[in-house]
């Protein structure tokens, strides 16, 4: 079946998302080496990260919380709270930074919008996603937007159902193995990989698990229209 | 017309939630009395909130940061981490709670889903509520979840144009003026406001700032299926 909608990523496929975290990761270890140097900081909030991501979710509000977790415990309460109000400074300067678009996208989904409906279908938090969307200029060009809790089979499957998209009429396109391949792939459709230029530990997956056909992968967002002509 | 879709509002309608944050609220302010015992905490924590409304949003994760925050800046960065780690805790705390359901709700709910097609229509953190509503038992009874960022006139007439539904077959059912009456009424649709026991500050709205007609109020979701059925 060719292809009539396509659903894409936000984070780290539209825009610049995990260099973000990944600045403020090396900042937190900075200030964190002058309490504990030989702290292993970033082990450390990934592990925070994960023991809370059930409770708090994904996003930087979660981030925030997990650092200043991580911050009081790596330095055993000895951490002035002042140094707790920088780190709840860099959350929100992360909350506040321009959406800052991946090269190439502005024209590449100006073109797909004219011959695909597009979806974006991001994960995280609702607030902050929608805020990002709205700074990013490029809302007008999405039919409609779906941010969910967690992205696996249940909530493509419910996007696709409440729709009415068929799963062979439908493509998925991010940056994600985890997210936006493996589960696309197990409700029968088809996805499109374009990996960023680094991933978050908590996406990884092993190639070799992934199934071998029914997917692609794109080196950037400007191959996209062609590859999905062919489909 | 008569009534086709009903909306109901999560917190503070179908389950308890701002007497947990005054609750935690009431324990920031002894904790903080120990560092600054003249400070009107109550007061600066709510201008924290609403000061951060804008980059965090709604819900539990931004209460935590702003309660954080609040009791830095009380105490001019004095307080020790050990304290705000507690705050951290209490944060936790609210996340995990059981969905504790208002008197008379399932049994209305159950009797309503028979006759209307009902959706929740809440406000704030995706990830909580979403986990507040696998927790609540309620799931099944719904035709659909809509959850929002904030309740205002476009985004009530978003959900409804998406789902196909006319304003004058629906009703709201919330217990705040601001979230739950004023914009539904604002898209032409009506309204039951079932006052909550407390009401958080940000949603008071002058009575007679309320149009005529169109809305009513009772006093529990009891009397919600025969005022429907009236009209």
């Amino acid at each position: 079946m060719p292809i009539t909608v396509v659903g894409l990523d936000g984070d780290d496929t539209l825009w610049h998302n995990e260099t973000r975290f990944i600045l403020t990761q090396g900042e937190l270890r900075d200030l964190l080496h002058r309490h504990v140097p030989e702290a292993d900081v970033v082990r450390n909030l990934f592990e925070t990260e994960m023991k809370n991501l059930g409770m708090y979710g994904y996003g930087i509000k979660s981030f925030t919380l997990s650092m200043i977790e991580t911050a009081i415990q790596l330095t055993e309460g000895r951490i002035p709270a002042s140094d707790l109000e920088v780190i709840l400074g860099w959350g929100k300067r992360m909350l506040m930074m321009p959406t800052e678009l991946l090269d190439g996208v502005e024209p590449a989904l100006r073109e797909l919008s004219t011959r695909y409906d597009l979806l974006l279908i991001t994960k995280g938090d609702l607030f902050d996603q929608e805020s990002k969307l709205a700074r990013s200029g490029l809302a007008d060009l999405f039919l409609g937007v779906e941010i969910v809790s967690e992205k696996n089979a249940g909530s493509y499957r419910g996007i696709l159902t409440r729709r009415g998209i068929k799963a062979d009429e439908f493509v998925m396109v991010g940056n994600s193995l985890r997210s936006d391949v493996v589960p696309v792939l197990e409700v029968g459709a088809r996805a499109v990989h374009i990996p960023y230029e680094v991933t978050w530990n908590h996406e990884h997956v092993p190639e070799e698990s992934l199934p071998k056909s029914g997917w692609f992968r794109l080196e950037s967002i400007a191959g996209l229209s062609r590859l999905l002509a062919g489909l």
